[in-house]
């Protein structure tokens, strides 16, 4: 079997995450790289309009390595698909993301916005994210990243709905298996720190921490934690069916 | 009754949409404002964590406006709760944007996002569109967002449900009625505007066209095409339960 591998991620292109999972994806597919040329965390699912974007060829070991955009994580795929590739990949992959995306933080993942982009474009899309901002060794995540790449390409996905994989970020022999997960309900409490500048005026710096909210082991939140490999499928689908149901006896015809 | 409404929006604190809404919602709540300085179109749900946050007090028409944020709509909305408001407001209300928000489009929605965010924070929301691009009259958009604003609130909407009403760009008296939709999956056909910039290097520019897949009038596509004003419960309960039931059988602990 062999297929054609669309990579990107929203660490940038010189992120090791993504250049441990190009690695291994050779070993099994052809791999086209395009990513962001720098860090474009929680972007969500942005995309630029209103500038122009520029690539820029990027070599590592000596090789030809990928395009690099000046733009998010959709951006990328975006012009990696409609431009830059003469065919449809076969599967598009996200990451590896140095950080966990689960639960409702996955809103605001650039991450998890390159495979949805992937999604809207009618490629299966993987997203990948090893849970932790240490420095951390990407190799088992990418390897496990390849063999699900492999079963993702023989069953397919429906169209519509992605994979958002979490690895936990423990030796491969404490890893405690693979879980199909649902989204958590976690999310992460903010605050903002107040300070000032020199001329004294006010700043607030985003920050806070994750408040687990989660009890489930079928979540991905509780998954990780107990050091399974958390696979969510998840779509964007958004309407809440059972609200609207309900709403249909709100007569909003009267407000007319 | 009387409540109180933190209202955002993604076209900018000086956009008339915003003071539209504004305007008509004083007759009927204490309102604050917190948005961004600026136009933040197609920003997705991204926020500001690498760099901080200013505000801003914004005067109109010689009395105290609200508050403008050098940042994305979710930040705009995140900062008010956290920081800015002593109490968590009854309702968010984003808008009215200049431009539809419809089917997939919704995803890459600032105006969305701001609605995304007052729900994450709990509070009920109401993203609202007026869908066109052209120079337009918000006043309808807002006397009916006005009093759908206080159905809301005697009604309540569920933890993690919003809201996303698109209003049609026609005179009152061509409004067919109020339709509650699904969310249609109609998206963007991307194309890339390729130039040359006046040292003969090539850029990209993001265009194209909406292709409208979709036939069902109780999508928000169509209902908006037939005038009907849309109104779209949405939540953030993303994962596939289908998919993930399917899932169970791809033994995926054997990739471990």
């Amino acid at each position: 079997m062999s297929f054609h591998v669309l990579i990107s991620n929203d660490d940038g292109i010189d992120a090791p995450g993504i250049l441990a999972l190009v690695l291994e994806m050779k070993k099994i597919a052809i791999v086209t790289v395009v990513a962001p040329d720098r860090q474009q965390s929680a972007v969500g699912h942005a995309i630029t309009m209103n500038y122009p974007l520029r690539t820029v060829p990027v070599r590592k070991n000596g090789e030809f390595f990928g395009y690099a955009v000046d733009g998010t994580p959709a951006d990328a795929v975006k012009l990696g698909v409609r431009f830059l590739l003469k065919e449809k990949p076969d599967l598009l992959m996200s990451g590896i993301n140095h950080g966990s995306n689960t639960a409702i933080n996955i809103l605001y993942s650039g991450t998890v916005s390159a495979a949805t982009e992937g999604t809207i474009l009618g490629i299966p899309s993987i997203a990948v994210s090893l849970t932790t901002h240490d420095q951390a060794d990407f190799s088992y995540a990418a390897k496990f990243a390849a063999r699900l790449a492999g079963r993702v390409v023989a069953e397919g996905l429906p169209q519509g709905t992605l994979l958002n994989v979490n690895v936990p970020a423990v030796p491969e022999e404490k890893i405690s298996g693979v879980r199909v997960t649902r989204q958590g309900n976690s999310s992460w409490e903010d605050t903002f720190d107040v300070r000032r500048d020199p001329a004294g005026r006010e700043y607030f710096w985003l920050t806070g921490s994750m408040a687990i909210r989660d009890t489930d082991p079928e979540t991905d939140q509780i998954a990780v934690r107990e050091n399974f490999i958390s696979v969510t499928p998840i779509h964007y689908e958004l309407t809440d069916l059972t609200q609207l149901e309900r709403m249909k006896h709100w007569s909003l015809g009267d407000l007319k």
